[in-house]
């Protein structure tokens, strides 16, 4: 074991999770981000909390908005978490260049992501500064799955997303 | 897409993050647990979230000694994950029971995990309650890696903790 600098730690953290979070302003603006940093954090009431960069577009909407969705992406949207990850909805409509298709929710008004395994719709409930990031905590008041996604992506790193298999341990 | 219980939707979950938690009374005395949900929540000052139910010892002990530690396990550490997974801190010493191996850490008194990916060690910055849970937000004020690790453990459910390796998308 040795001693390292945090950013040369956390390069060890692959294969990561990565949902997609939609929020809306609104006035039927809607905006969509991969996102890295999230987690369940209740079981009863059910509740997911995402951690969302200040300067990020999705920051001022959930702020605007308090709802937001979770979805797991499936098989297929690799090219669109590349798409999405570089761009910033504050400068251009991303939902339409992904090649998304988005459906509305039951609940609340950010839409469901068309073909994720999992789409959990969120009513803000909390939210706690940490750092340079928002956590962002969603009561889950509604959630929808896809019977033919095969599984969810998970980030490999380095631009790799895909499903992940069980490897023997050595 | 159709509309379930969330709890339903939460099995399509995995595979997901599992890390352990270390903890410490002040006196000595030294918990650990495997969880499952956490998160990185900021670069500058580095953070790193746990999501710990109110019922867990380790809670008792993050809200006494306000620290605490996250590594990521390796293979070899499947049984011990069930083993402290299945027990309370509170009615015996699981470290002694895991067979795990503890050493002292450099600027907090939670020890850290010998063979883990990754040891991070964080000093309690905020704290959330969510439902049955409680967010703890710690900064990383050191971070240390094992070199002969060859990976992180995911949890793919059903008991079942392995390395992860990419499959193709279908």
């Amino acid at each position: 074991m040795r001693e390292v600098e945090v950013r040369e730690a956390s390069l060890l953290k692959y294969p990561e999770w990565i949902v997609w979070i939609v929020s809306a302003d609104g006035t039927g603006r809607v905006n969509i981000m991969p996102a890295g940093w999230s987690m369940f954090t209740s079981h009863e009431p059910p509740m997911y909390a995402v951690s969302v960069g200040h300067d990020r577009y999705t920051h001022a909407l959930i702020r605007t908005g308090r709802e937001f969705t979770v979805a797991f992406p499936s098989p297929g949207m690799e090219k669109a978490i590349q798409y999405c990850g570089t761009r910033s909805g504050r400068e251009e409509d991303k939902v339409s260049g992904s090649g998304l298709r988005l459906r509305p929710a039951t609940r609340i008004k950010p839409p469901l992501v068309e073909g994720a395994v999992v789409n959990l719709e969120c009513r803000l409930a909390a939210e706690l500064e940490t750092g340079d990031h928002t956590i962002f905590v969603g009561e889950v008041v509604a959630a929808h799955i896809e019977d033919n996604a095969p599984g969810r992506l998970l980030n490999f790193g380095s631009g790799l997303y895909a499903l992940a298999r069980p490897a023997p341990s050595s």
